[in-house]
Order: structure tokens, then C-alpha cells, then sequence
């Protein structure tokens, strides 16, 4: 029998416990421990924090990073915020202490063109430790990167790349319908983005993976945020948007070179949604399309991506890894790495 | 300045001519010979040969493969045949002399299972000088098999796996229409795939690879070849089929487990087929399903998949190696390897 991978889950909100829950259907992982300095959550037992219906897990959910690290540990799944700046100490203690991670930290998923010295700085940590880090996720890290960056695999040439996400937010959490603004104002909904609360991460990071993959040289990639106004009243099971209210976000982001748009990518989050589906297209030769019809469920992807990640991140070379060079795919249930 | 990459084109028949035209776009890459037996094209210019408007190219049709690789060679881009036991001795003559193969010899694809002896010889060989090889193409090798492993990279469960492909053969070359039985009779179509005339290979290579991928231990896979009966007349460019002549082919694969199936794939190409489409399903938590409408030009796609796989080959680990683990993209004109 193979050793298991030892596994530390840190940060248990919704993805995590989410991430955990999955991590348990795999017999050959063996989740050690997890992290959380919620005060509300560190000191029980991860199962119970995760909801899992055959909790207690007998697992530790630490307040400590150094506590939880203490015993070795192979993998640190890794989702507790989506800015770089912020879990750099995060990251470069799991790296010291030996740990592959895997992290859902969206300025992670690309991170060499808004944050090159942040990048470095990991690269070398993990080096040094002969380990290798990923930042992934359904988006950015697959659906409008990794997948397109694949489908150009049938291309002679590739001259424009699109990536369309439309996804319906009824049928979501209700923190997610709140953080894209459903119910608010217009008014209420351009504060929230200037203020920096509304925004879904990650654009920028998936236009520039794409580009860098398809040898299309960019001088500037802009993003720009709009709310998405109800024309009819929508009712989800935890909130209702009136006509004329905002139903959720709108964001655009392009990649231009001299001027000219080579990737454009799309994502409308909605509750009501009339036709959610991931859409790519690539313009070259041949011209192509690829439909997702429905779409990927955000969360339920994401901690697919994540722990689905975990072989390829221990196969990986040392040094920060991105999903666009690592093979992604199905973790089997009973398949060690 | 980086070197460029040394490639030789083996076999020079309408695959292998797609391929070398497409290969005097990437800068990166120098051509710096061919092979191929055919009196007619050695002694050669392969500019000459692949008939391309820019010939000659100054690059020789060498009629011996030993000539060939006198010279260093990085990669050898190798299409001559369908069948893995007819090519052996020009893979292993290949890898002796030092060179990395991408292939399109189907059987080549996922060979573990109908030929594992001959797996293991050429995975010794290739590591015994350092080079991987790797059969690929459009199918087998990406639409069927690579692209349902990756879309499996969102999943948290899949219990069931389907690819279809329907592929108008209107708009392909002759051979390929006649490959395929258009035009003759039922009776005859018959005869042709009892001779093993008409077949296209590579379906049970796409359900092995992708039952090892995601873990569905299969203990069998079978393969159906039926005749598409043309309902209607049907002109192409070269012929013309009349009701109740054949179209084209209907191949079907099953890879099952425990007499439950858990892999399906379909593959109709004949002349005239109305909507044609890649599809893949998978089933299971999410369910899945993608498509490219118009489907993937088989000639044109499994020139770009070779010559896309030229990178990740000279970066893979020595050895037989799959498209499964090989992350396989668009190769940029402008970059080297």
C-alpha cells in the first residue's frame, strides 16, 4: 500500500470546508490538520466546522500555522484570501516548513505582472525548499485559462482569444449574491466597487496566463466593473431583487497590444441569469469554438480544481507553478499520486 | 538569441506535408531534413514535395533514415502509419540516435494496453538516451482523450465518461473520403472493414487513457465499424453518393466494468453529416457537458497538435509519455521551447 498524502487544510470558509469535505472521498489522502484563526473555529474538530455530516473527523483545526505544521506534512491547501500581499506570510511559512501548496488565492493563479518581486520572492522560497506552489481555481486557474490555453492545442495559428463566463447566482451562497452586489442600488453598488468590496478576482491574472501561452505580446490589460440591473423582479431562496436593482456584476477585461484587442474576457454573475455557459472562442486559423453549456459551478469547481491539483503539484518541478504549465485533471478517488 | 529547434520530418504523406509547412512558420524551429521511402519524394526538396508556394526550401527527402539523422536532431515529427508494430524499428532507430519523438501513429497514442510489450521497449530505449516520445494527434490525442481529462479537472466526481464526434467528410480530401467507404455499397463497405481497409484507429486507445486517468478500472473495451447509409444524395468535390450507397463510417467504442459501461465514445464521419461536433459528457458530481461546434478539422488539428507538442516533449521527462500528462498548447510562432 502507498503512503498517503498528508494534507493541511488552511482556511476552513466556504471553499475550505468545501475542499475538505471533498479531500475526505479521496482514500488516498489523509487530511492531518487544519488552519484557522477564527477563534470560532480554531480549537474544534474540522469536521464539525465543515458540516460534514459524519463529523466528528478527529481532526485538528489550529489556530497556529507552526502548530499545525509540526507533524509533516506533504500538502497545504491553501484558501483564505484573494490578495497576494496578504497571504505572502502565509505562503513562504508553509514553504519553509516543506509543504507543496495548492491555493485558491486568485492573485496567485498568475501572479509575474502585478506582483513580479512577490512572485520572485516564492519562486526562490519554494526552491529552496525543493517544493512547488500553485495558485488555481475554476477562474482564474481553469475555465477561462487553463481550457482555453488547451484548446489551442488544435491550432495552427491564434490571432485573438476570447473567454465568455456567464453564470446565474441564483442558486448560489448568499455571501456570494451579497458580494456581487444583488439587491443594492446602482448607487449603493459603484460605492461598493470603489470601495474595493465588489469585484470578482482574477481577470487580469487569466488574460495575462492566456496571452503569455499564446504568444500574444500585450502592452496594457484594463478591467472595468458594472452592475448588472434587474429588469424583472428575481427571487432567490435568500433574497429578492426588485426591478431597476442591481442583480449582480459585470466585468470586462481586455489585453491589447499597439492598440489593437487580442483577449477579451467576459464574466456576467447574476442572480437570474437567463443562459449561463462558459463560452471560449479563438480566432486564427482554424477559428474555434467551445461551449459549457450551464457552465462551472463556482464552488463546487473550485474545490474541484484544488484538490484535483494535488498529484500534479507534488509531480511538479520545485518553484511557482501555474496551472498553465502543470496538467490538470480528475484526482480518482482511490488512486494515490 | 536561442538556438533553434532541430526537427525531422519522418514521413511525408499529406499529414506529415501539413505538418512541415506548418512547421516553417514557428521561427523557432529549423526543418533540417525529411525522410521518407517513396522513390518519388527522395532525393527531394521537401518545400518541393509538401507543394508548398514558397519552395524549394533547400531541405532534403532523404530516402534513409541514418542519412537523416547524421546531423543533430532534437525532434523527429514522425507519421507514417497508423499501426504500432509496422513502426518500431523507425521509432527505435529514431531514439537511438539521440531524438525526441511526437508521433501521429495512432496505436502509439495509449499503447499500454493492446501492446505493452512493445510499450516497455520503447520506453526503456527512450530513457536509455535520455528523450521521451509521445503518439499524438486530434484523435486520439486531444478531442477525445486529452480534452475530456482536462474538463475532468473540475469535477469532484465522475462515474461515467462519453465523446462524440461527428465529422463532415464533404469538406476533406479524397483519400479521406474514400478511407472512409463513401460511395460504395454496403456489401462492399462491409468487405473493405473485414480486410481492415476501413477503420479509424484510435478509439480504444482514447477509452483506455481516459478510464486510467480518471480511475474507472475497465476490464473490457469493445469497438463496433458500421456503414452511415446516405438517406439522400450527396456531392462532393471529388464524388457523389447515392442513396442507400454509404456516406461514411460509424464507429463506436465501450469501455465497461463489471458489464456496466463506463466510457462511451462515437465517432461518425461521412460525407454530408448535417451538424457536425466534438461533444463530451462527463457524468457524475457536477455533470458535464462540452462541445465545439463544427468540430475539429481532423487534418488540420492533428497537424497543430504535433507540432504544439514539440515544447512539452523536449520538457517532458525521458521516456514513453501520453498526452494525458503532457500539458499540450497552442506553440507560439515567435517562441522557443
Amino acid at each position: 500500500m502507498k503512503k498517503k498524502i498528508r494534507v493541511v487544510q488552511f482556511g476552513v470558509g466556504p471553499i475550505g470546508a468545501s475542499i475538505a469535505r471533498l479531500m475526505r472521498q479521496k482514500s488516498s489522502i489523509e487530511i492531518v490538520g487544519a488552519i484557522d484563526k477564527d477563534p470560532a473555529k480554531a480549537g474544534h474538530d474540522l469536521g464539525e466546522i465543515t458540516g460534514a455530516t459524519d463529523g466528528p473527523w478527529g481532526i485538528h483545526v489550529f489556530g497556529d500555522t507552526a502548530e499545525a505544521l509540526k507533524k509533516p506534512v506533504d500538502v497545504v491547501i491553501h484558501s483564505t484570501s484573494s490578495y497576494l500581499p496578504s497571504v505572502m506570510d502565509q505562503l513562504l511559512e508553509c514553504l519553509a516548513a516543506g509543504c507543496c501548496i495548492v491555493s485558491t488565492c486568485e492573485e496567485l493563479a498568475y501572479p509575474f505582472r502585478k506582483h513580479p518581486a512577490l512572485s520572485k520572492k516564492l519562486d526562490e522560497a519554494a526552491k529552496d525548499e525543493g517544493v512547488a506552489l500553485v495558485g488555481t481555481g475554476v477562474n482564474p486557474g481553469f475555465v477561462m485559462d487553463k481550457l482555453v490555453l488547451t484548446l489551442s492545442a488544435v491550432s495552427q495559428r491564434v490571432d485573438f482569444a476570447k473567454a465568455v463566463r456567464i453564470v446565474d447566482a441564483s442558486k448560489r451562497r448568499l455571501p456570494l449574491q451579497k458580494k456581487i452586489g444583488a439587491g443594492m442600488t446602482p448607487e449603493e453598488f459603484r460605492a461598493q466597487v470603489s470601495a474595493g468590496v465588489i469585484k470578482h478576482h482574477g481577470l487580469p491574472e487569466s488574460i495575462a496566463m492566456v496571452a503569455d501561452g499564446l504568444g500574444l505580446r500585450l502592452d496594457d490589460i484594463s478591467e472595468t466593473i458594472d452592475p448588472v440591473i434587474a429588469e424583472e423582479t428575481v427571487k432567490t431562496e435568500f433574497l429578492e431583487v426588485s426591478p431597476g436593482q442591481v442583480a449582480g456584476v459585470h466585468q470586462v477585461g481586455r489585453g491589447t497590444s499597439g492598440g489593437k484587442e487580442k483577449v477579451f474576457m467576459e464574466l456576467k454573475m447574476y442572480v437570474g441569469a437567463k443562459h449561463p455557459a462558459d463560452t471560449i472562442e479563438l480566432k486564427g486559423e482554424p477559428n474555434l469554438t467551445l461551449t459549457i453549456p450551464g457552465g462551472t459551478h463556482g464552488d463546487v469547481a473550485t474545490a474541484a480544481v484544488a484538490v484535483n491539483a494535488i498529484p500534479a503539484i507534488l509531480a511538479a518541478p520545485a518553484g511557482l507553478q501555474t496551472s498553465r504549465e502543470l496538467p490538470l485533471k480528475f484526482f480518482p478517488p482511490e488512486e494515490n499520486a
